[in-house]
């Protein structure tokens, strides 16, 4: 038993849900919310102070929305953990393949089973705000023509069958969680930080912020671009590093980094995900 | 008059459309498809040989579905060309802004009018397969409590009325657009050229393959990374590089990066969007 409770977006049994349970316990109290920016609102809030977010999936790539959010709510990341993603087709009891036409899911869900849509071209794809919310807007309006993309868990929760398992096109299907809080706390030994950064308009400048960790020997473990808002063309750019801010070397790095960047902000350090 | 034909994703009107006539000419014959994947096979078999597609918007990041597109078909970029996005909401003639419970449009277009969800808490987003198809939609279905956001020039083809005008967030909302084709055409001479590549899985794999345009002096204009399927955690990344694959010096760099990287391939050279 922990007293951990934790806000993620969609409805119970979203892998959201599942990886804050992984992470925190099975018996970590979890509440849902309807948008990313209610996750990021309940946490700064401290309704409840704990959130999780999906923030990279390794067949459909970042949920670039979060690393905006990062940006704009005064949060820090705590914690990361990676959860295998397994897509399931569900139907209601009775309901057969071949009455399915209709398939309700969340768009990153479907941008995962590219295969399945191929080979099923008549069934029509109606995205929707969550995964484990498609089943239980099926369940709600007893559509018997219909299907969700969801995970095994939201089947059982509403009686549903499982048509067709793992229907996403590569069995490598993981989504990176984050945990957000706005105070620290340790959940193991820092070892990974995340920052995000503006270089100066300068030929070069990407090159010149990228070379204050390689001169140190710390690694990069991923690097992200979004857009500079009402600066057509130029970037900012999230990076993941090895290291903790508590260790010396990463902190000349970032202080190296302020020399070149025109705006650094730390996100957090956290162990990074077995 | 010109001869040019091209396919584009959406219908009459889309931003991709008004993009392709401002590139190619008022005259240029354009082709609507569903989807950008139906782009590309038309592309693929000449039906018709030039196609444009949307890379990056300044407000909403990049189109990662279409540098996924650019990697798995065998096209080049044969040109690019920057289009200011102008949002309006768009109404039935006799329809007034209160009147308004839902808003149809893509959700690029939706994602670049924060603001105005904040301001308008109660009216029902409908995200859609295009902004100008979303008018077509309220057309077809004599819909009279609902909007869109699309074009100016989709407001006229209905005749519908424009009931606010600009409503994305930052004035400074651009696209960037891509022109496609097998076939390389010039329309100009080529000063920018796009590339994707793998780098090996090894410490200071990317910040290395960046050096080598670096040690020569071109500039990098984007990254962008994605995820490398079936590798969890790693990446390919694209870049747009200052100078055209015809130099000597982009060439030197290019059989550096090979040195570097596990694979790379050339998207285009072609004359950077003024």
């Amino acid at each position: 038993m922990n007293n951990y409770e934790i806000c993620f977006q969609g409805e119970h049994y979203a892998f959201s849900e599942l990886a804050a349970k992984k992470f925190l316990g099975e018996s970590t109290v979890c509440h849902p919310r309807e948008t990313f920016e209610q996750v990021f609102q309940s946490v700064r809030t401290n309704n409840p102070s704990l959130g999780i977010i999906p923030i990279e999936n390794t067949l459909s790539g970042s949920i670039h929305r979060n690393y905006d959010l990062l940006l704009e709510n005064s949060v820090r990341i705590i914690g990361e953990v990676n959860l295998r993603i397994e897509l399931n087709l569900i139907a209601p009891k009775g309901v057969e393949l071949d009455q399915v036409k209709a398939v309700y899911s969340h768009p990153a869900a479907i941008g995962q089973c590219r295969n399945f849509w191929m080979n099923h071209p008549n069934i029509e794809i109606i995205p929707t705000y969550d995964t484990a919310g498609s089943v239980k807007i099926i369940a709600e309006q007893g559509l018997t023509e219909a299907a969700a993309i969801a995970s095994r868990q939201a089947a059982e929760d509403y009686n549903m069958n499982i048509l067709l398992r793992e229907i996403e096109d590569y069995p490598e299907n993981y989504t990176r969680f984050l945990i957000i809080s706005t105070e620290q706390i340790n959940f193991g030994i820092p070892n990974k930080t995340s920052i995000v950064f503006a270089t100066k308009h300068i030929p070069g400048a990407l090159f010149k912020s990228l070379s204050v960790f390689f001169l140190r020997e710390l690694n990069l473990l991923k690097i992200e671009s979004r857009p500079l808002r009402g600066k057509p063309w130029q970037y900012i750019f999230y990076l993941d590093i090895e290291g903790s801010i508590q260790e010396e070397t990463c902190q000349n790095a970032l202080r190296h980094l302020e020399e070149i960047a025109g705006f650094i902000k730390v996100l957090g350090s956290y162990p990074a995900s077995k």
